[in-house]
């Protein structure tokens, strides 16, 4: 999918025509400087199409075989960019869950009892109930949320790579984050934490910039 | 940001001591093969660390000075990965365009009078008028929508990298992909796609894979 520059792509045909060659014959042939080539050289060699071989030259390998991005994404954990979570209780009502919502301005709510994990909800289940006729003062949200083990979770020190693909893979804007406890020997989830589209849409607004 | 792995600092080290090293001296030093620390070299060469010569060996450059995310966000066009969006009329009832929204699982709606951008609504506008007391069968989505021109949008030949800007400047969960049409000296805005924080979860998937 990457597509190179047509500097790039020139590089790639003179190499492929007169390996093993020097930065410094490329960019005789390309009429530039060796530092104007510096950074096309190092992308080509970085994706695997290229080989620079120190006291010998370039060669053209013909196909990416590193992928920097994947390594990148592998290389940040989720507690490295997570958010902070907005939890309500199983009793609160559908009617002042869904002000919780608008007021710190998210679009899921995690339903906790005494800092456990018990349940999700978003604006999709909230509208579906909201235009079902329900009582939304009366009902409280335990009714309307999906419930563990129906819960798609993620763990603080695993990478954004893992996360990005159960988001994908599960169709969900956000998965919390969970420690596991053992209380009288049953595993707990306690939520500490979010990561959302948006925490991925911003990861990949940093990750150009730097 | 990045974060090399613990040969790949050792090798930053080793040629900070020692430049110019070649592959062949770093691979003696380490008790590798040349072929193991060539996906390694890469990487530091791409990211900009290291500086290969041919003929001269490995120098320490120091820092990033290439970004191969940007150079591949950039190279990417919102028509290569937008999706296809779902429109409805301004005369339609609220409670219609919950059910269209529902049917096509989707989270934002495009409000169009005769293919013509007109308006934008999402799960959180039809929320915040279904618990507000509107009667929702009567009420026409032209009532709660976002109207033009308060809507960020994008062009097609545009990059992927200033759609993800965007949207994470604007805080909106997707931006009406749009062509610009001359009608009767007026420039008017024709719906002809989506793109999402969905497609840039995707986009980081695929980008990982490749």
């Amino acid at each position: 999918m990457i597509e190179f520059t047509s500097r790039q792509k020139k590089i790639i045909e003179i190499v492929e025509k007169s390996q093993p060659i020097t930065s410094q014959d490329i960019a005789t042939l390309l009429k530039v400087t060796r530092a104007t080539l510096r950074p096309d050289l190092s992308i080509l060699t970085m994706s695997g199409v290229l080989d620079a071989r120190p006291k010998v030259g370039y060669f053209y390998t013909g196909r990416p075989h590193v992928n920097l991005i994947e390594q990148q994404i592998k290389s940040i954990r989720v507690e490295d960019i997570m958010s902070v979570p907005v939890v309500v209780t199983e009793e609160m009502s559908v009617y002042d869950a869904i002000v919780t919502m608008f007021l710190e301005d998210t679009g899921t709510i995690y339903v906790v009892s005494e800092g456990i994990l018990v349940g999700v909800v978003s604006r999709k289940d909230f509208l579906k109930n909201a235009i079902g006729g329900i009582d939304i003062n009366k009902v409280p949200v335990a009714m309307v949320m999906t419930r563990m083990p129906n819960i798609t979770t993620i763990f603080p020190e695993e990478s954004i790579w893992v996360a990005v693909n159960k988001i994908v893979e599960h169709e969900v804007d956000s998965l919390p984050v969970v420690e596991k406890l053992v209380d009288e020997g049953k595993e707990k989830l306690k939520v500490i934490g979010k990561i959302s589209k948006s925490n991925m849409a911003k990861l990949l607004v940093e990750l150009c910039r730097e």
